[in-house]
């Protein structure tokens, strides 16, 4: 067992389980990288020449490589027909196709559902669209920003006062591509108990985004005020947020009784505990401000070292704002190894980001390196029937790379 | 079919399942609803009295109900044996069990995975836990705020130069949920083809949200530098990002060059598709603040849906801004009827989300209404073998309810 609790004689989930992947940027390629992690083939369908347009997003190649283990690059020119036939006959041999492309595009290539289903009945398709069939914006191109702005994502992200802002994490993108590699499962399992032969699943980006706005909605439908910008702090939870120590902001979440004790006792202010003002959680919200200038001095005192270790002490959930630097130095993601480096033949290790998940009878995988462009194009050929010289033809007539 | 394209014939994904969920507020009640949408029934044990953490977060019920559609709630007192006993032999005829109980405390309740899975060999269970076992925070309690600091998704939302904040969506939560429930359909899957018999599955917060920084921690990887906080901005786009307009902000995403061409058009403002300083993307980043000068009185000088649908109309990625309460009134969500309401029988009807994704032969479904503490706990118990004589006595113990 590693560090991560992963088998090396672990069964992999998705074992025997082919997708042909035609997507790129980040929502789709994660879907197909959490399918890989798993335990699926994953052939990456890409247009000779340019490949994924992530492959040319700076930093290059880091970009691609960060949502790209465990796939072959097959580079094909979908404009013409021969590179239709060839991805055809990859997609009839698969158990399951991902696509992202615009609206009318798969068509174009002949690789809409009505045609690859004809020709593969058990095949699970699954398109991920910014807004789908029959939507208004049907025909408008999704970008992460815009499914953030429209799905109320941004009106709950910034300060106190101040303007709506971007969620850091491409959230449309990922929250999408994780309903997609989700709902490719539920598919793999009604196809595997009978219930269906084959399944086409569309994932709108917008509508995904809204789903998770769960308990902030539930806020609005309750109240009918928009869920406010709330900066770092809580509405109904003190002392709650981030905290300036003699360093740098450290985060405390102190958001039960229990934890209120835990809090007065690592600060070594006990006397708090009797105070009237500071009785219960709705006295300390009522109080925030008189609380604050009691807390904040004693903090900004010392370092924020000292502090967590205090509070960890006295089980109060608090800890570091690490950057997307500093978080692999921490103990936990350094004892987990979630950084993780894949090396390959002739070019520099790729930078990877291991599967969170840890099981136990089962297992996942990084087995295979982000590839180059069309590093896979011949051997996956060969696999569904090419012979060495039908690509060489069809290589100098530029079908593929 | 509905506006969803949901039909009334298709086959549900996880029909015939049973989930028993022992897990409160959002990550693990998020997947549970996840499953149960997809066809499972999910057993919900609560504890006696309180319930769901969740129940009494303000605004009440709307809080709880966002995330508890199709479950069954059980309430049990899980500190008496007679309790654990109940929820041993709902856990032993079931094929799922969710929990997100605080570290020994699954053993404390006797619920621990070699106990119930010597009970249940053939059982797929799930711990969603904030770090994990082996971990040097082990102990300590997580909480979306402090997973979302330490994970380094604050540092990459905000504004320029300004502070690290929160994402208002609770990404360590839902980040985790997601995870847990895609691993669950994974294993199922497994155990259906015969490549396991039970499964345990440990899904930690921390790892699942630094798994979520992709293509940020790509940045990183290749440059060495921290991802910056950004704002509304992007470093290597223009025109990307939020304009003002006459009554209010919109999103705008001139991604590529033929977003470029429509942009141009839209505004009215074919002249700069010649101007040297905007010729490549490089140009307009190198000379943003020019082209700002420039387009910037333009947009404030219409209203919002002027330009939206100018932009629309050039294939432009654009939109409004919408906060949790104007989002249910666009024309998309309207379609879609994202926003439903499930009667009850003797109080308001419930406020929820659909689930976003679209099935073709199968479906997801929206069958049970969020519950009341309890609700179900006698027609569950008899279902399992309990007598009516028997729940009455455990009644008048106090460990049910």
């Amino acid at each position: 067992m590693d560090a991560a609790g992963r088998t090396e004689s672990g069964a992999l989930p998705l074992e025997g389980i082919t997708v042909v992947d035609l997507t790129q940027v980040v929502a789709g390629p994660f879907t197909t990288m959490m399918l890989g992690d798993l335990g699926a083939e994953v052939i990456k369908i890409e247009a000779v020449g340019r490949g994924d347009r992530s492959r040319s997003i700076q930093p290059n190649p880091a970009y691609f490589d960060s949502v790209n283990r465990n796939k072959h690059s097959v580079a094909l020119d979908l404009k013409s027909d021969a590179g239709q036939r060839a991805a055809q006959r990859l997609i009839a041999d698969a158990d399951v196709f991902v696509e992202s492309t615009k609206p009318g595009r798969a068509a174009a290539f002949n690789l809409d559902y009505e045609t690859v289903s004809e020709l593969n009945p058990e095949l699970i398709y699954c398109s991920i669209v910014g807004f789908g069939r029959d939507s208004p914006y049907e025909e408008l191109p999704a970008w992460d920003m815009l499914i953030q702005g429209m799905s109320g994502i941004m009106s709950i992200t910034g300060e106190e006062g101040g303007e709506p802002l971007w969620s850091g994490l491409p959230s449309g993108d990922l929250i999408a591509g994780s309903y997609a590699s989700q709902s490719v499962l539920a598919a793999l399992y009604a196809r595997e108990r009978g219930r269906i032969d084959g399944e086409w699943i569309e994932v709108p980006m917008l509508d995904a985004a809204i789903s998770w706005l769960t308990a902030r909605a539930g806020h609005t439908f309750g109240s009918g005020d928009p869920f406010p910008r709330l900066g770092t702090h809580h509405p109904s939870i003190v002392p709650f947020g981030k905290y300036e120590c003699a360093d740098r902001p450290i985060i405390v979440a102190a958001g039960t009784a229990d934890f209120w004790r835990g809090f007065c006792r690592a600060i070594d202010r006990p006397e708090l505990l009797d105070d009237d003002r500071f009785a219960t959680m709705d006295d300390r919200v009522d109080n925030r401000a008189e609380l604050a200038e009691i807390v904040e001095p004693i903090l900004r005192g010392e370092e924020s070292d000292y502090w967590i270790d205090r509070f960890h002490a006295e089980d109060v959930p608090a800890g570091p704002i690490y950057d997307t630097k500093s978080v692999w130095d921490d103990d936990h993601v350094q004892r987990r190894a979630l950084h993780k480096t894949m090396e390959r033949d002739d070019r520099a290790d790729a930078d990877v980001i291991d599967h969170p998940v840890h099981f136990t009878a089962l297992t996942t995988q990084l087995e295979v390196a982000p590839e180059r462009l069309g590093e896979s194009t011949d051997s996956i050929l060969e696999r569904h029937g090419y012979s060495p010289e039908e690509i060489e033809t069809l290589r100098e007539e530029g079908v593929l790379e």
